[in-house]
């Protein structure tokens, strides 16, 4: 993590920035008024708040509080009334939201320069199964709030403002996330729609949700069709936590490489079958684990991986397993990196296959690439937290967004505030008021900063 | 493994032994005539194989053949076709079957003298979800096969004789096993009854295999109701294959040790937690997984050990896992071994829950102490095979089986026959049938043999 912005520099940039903030609503070519700084344009906070915690009633468990947390996964049944709420909400501050064919809901506010590209912005809604009430809520209700506080200042960007509810970001529905940003960077084939999970189709789940797979290739966006992406989320890390930084500024998203990897070993007689004659390939994938661990830490840097599915036959506490699955998961900045720990994790596997008569097969599951925040928008995120005196520091994202996709059509920024505990997709997950706070108004002057230049 | 016969005493024994065998069912009292030796008296092993296959058809997957195995497990629709089967035939060979009030299938043959407590052997139908065609059901045909050949050849024996089909030996319904001998041998309480098992009370499960739920204490028998306890099965392991014995009489059951170890970490986000703020379950699980098969294999023996089950919670690839629960289990014959070979194990758990920020907690789910078979029955086995001219061996029983319920009750013995690659509980499970033949011989000159004792 670099800190971009010391406290004395916040303090001694505090006299100017305010008003180069206010001022800068009436287009850079105006001159600022002499006057005192008027306090910055402000996100409600109350608003955001007690929206957040409406919002949380929508896959709350039966019977439980706010502290339980949601499960509104996408596709689900909460996760269309959680949709509905946001729609009202949206309409209630005067916005006309539209859902594209994808299922991703859409409001404009017009700019004063029609020809510009929007800016774009938002989260998404949906959650893990047993997630918390932070992780997308925040930037989509603040991206709302955003909207709102221009509109009460009676401000008029230069630029079209769109914001976004993205549809189906989390990786649960189908296996995959990050779906419904997925088919607008158009990273997506008609054949998709006939998936099936759950007894479900993809196409009726979009259409559920009130897509239009009939219309999906109308969903896809050019590059270069919107000026910048901003998304605020939680860091769903405990980086900005420990190091008291309310503001992160996102260098990036880490590479995501998946594989899962099958082990093939011979089930038998826990009580009949000697300890030399044994194919165990429950021990097998046991070693690997321990394998991929030992890949991922020999070389210094901030990559992880993580051995977090394993699925065991027959699984029965009087059988040695004959077979297992388990998925390995490595991800970093650096895709290169992650080439290298595969090839290692490889090599220690051949052994292991070896030593315990097995055999050790990877598939590849996924490989997400990196996408790095544009330059731009990093500055401009550092210039918006140190107008809100608010300390920033730079710092990788080790979670998937949907940021990733649109770095895809043009430059993409993320604001990130700190997790109590770097919980995440956990009843759990928490981030203080203040922080969300400031991370909607971080937005918000993102927003108006990103407005002043292109 | 002891070899007690050699090849050569055989042959020497041959002379003599068949016509002992033949005399011996008139009684310890009368002469041998000097006739020349006859055939031993036999099983008849064309039947045995027909009515292994006829069984097989209850509980074979949709389409298959033999080859394909069965899944009969205790309490299904294809146990109680599979028990009917068995009753059908029983009735044919002339028997009386009758359920107990614990759901075993008994019928009785009457001896010369009455007032002798009887031979009983038997075996089990039920079989694991995709297991094979001989786990139980060849100890089940040779006890009928046996009682056949007695009354086609006239032989009244002193001891009454009774064949026992055990109901729910394999331990997948209510998670145990030897369920309904273990009643027999008075190892239970009437709460039992009201445990549920994927939505089956256990009261109703016997009721669906004719059990009587409301008596189920009369199915109670008392310590020296009977002379002996023989059962027939095949070896599950590979030690009598490889040494090419026929026939193996086991020294007695292992001792069998079961915990569950419950791991607990910290469930988080796999991209957002940096390594060493991980507390992975998971990889406290592997090292725990290495640790069983390391403390058993430190010290010479045959003892095993398995984990053979594992659940993760979530169990997502994204998520490192936060809890973690397997089963350690482990059989030897010298139970303190086993008691060693744990404290080994939970020495070495306390440094694996240290180095992964996790806890371990070990329960003891079950414990079923050494069963040893009876030095008299282990004889007469022995001779029995001699008289065949099939050379045996002893070695333990690595499988529990309801033997070990009835040596609570009185002397035991049971007889192994080789199994194919050592192949059990598996669909490829095969016993060649001249090795059934033989086994089913040696079952019924055990039991002949044992007649002659006490």
């Amino acid at each position: 993590m670099q800190r971009n912005v010391s406290r004395r520099e916040v303090l001694r940039g505090l006299s100017a920035t305010p008003i180069a903030l206010a001022t800068s609503f009436l287009g850079p070519q105006s001159n600022p008024p002499a006057l005192p700084a008027p306090p910055a344009l402000r996100v409600d906070s109350r608003k955001l708040r007690e929206r957040i915690e409406s919002l949380s009633v929508f896959g709350r468990p039966a019977g439980g509080t706010f502290a339980d947390g949601v499960s509104r996964t996408a596709y689900s049944d909460a996760d269309v009334e959680g949709r509905r709420y946001m729609m009202a909400e949206m309409k209630g501050a005067g916005l006309q939201p539209r859902i594209d064919p994808a299922g991703n809901i859409f409001a404009r506010r017009d700019g004063r320069e029609p020809s510009l590209p929007p800016i774009l912005f938002g989260s998404h809604i949906d959650s893990v199964p047993g997630g918390g009430n932070f992780d997308g809520d925040l930037g989509s209700l603040s991206a709302l709030g955003a909207l709102e506080a221009l509109a009460a200042a009676g401000v008029r960007t230069r630029h079209p403002l769109e914001m976004v509810v993205w549809a189906h970001e989390e990786s649960f529905a189908f296996g995959r996330g990050l779906a419904c940003s997925r088919i607008v960077a158009g990273d997506f084939t008609p054949a998709d729609l006939d998936e099936v999970w759950n007894g479900l189709r993809r196409a009726d789940a979009i259409r559920k949700i009130g897509g239009n797979p009939e219309r999906i290739a109308e969903a896809r966006r050019d590059k270069g069709s919107q000026h910048c992406y901003l998304e605020l989320h939680i860091e769903q890390g405990g980086t900005l936590e420990r190091s008291r930084v309310p503001v992160g500024i996102v260098q990036g998203i880490v590479a995501i490489d998946r594989y899962d990897a099958t082990i093939t070993g011979v089930a038998n007689h826990a009580g009949t079958t000697p300890i030399p004659e044994r194919h165990d390939a429950m021990l097998a994938a046991a070693h690997l684990t321990v394998a991929v661990r030992e890949a991922v830490t020999r070389v210094p840097g901030r990559q992880v991986g993580t051995v977090g599915h394993i699925e065991v036959t027959p699984n029965s506490p009087n059988v040695i397993p004959g077979l297992v699955r388990l998925s390995v998961e490595l991800r970093d900045l650096d895709s290169q990196k992650l080439a290298a720990i595969m090839d290692d994790i490889r090599a220690r596997s051949r052994e292991i296959a070896a030593s315990t008569g097995t055999t050790i097969e990877f598939k590849t599951m996924a490989r997400a690439e990196t996408a790095t925040a544009a330059a731009e928008v990093q500055a401009a995120i550092e210039r918006a937290a140190a107008s809100l005196r608010l300390e920033s520091s730079r710092l990788p994202s080790g979670a998937g967004h949907d940021a990733q996709m649109m770095a895809r059509l043009g430059p993409m920024g993320m604001i990130f505030v700190p997790s109590v505990g770097g919980v995440s997709h956990s009843p759990k997950e928490l981030t203080h008021w203040q922080d969300c706070a400031n991370g909607a108004d971080t937005l918000l002057h993102t927003i108006l900063e990103m407005d002043r230049i292109g």
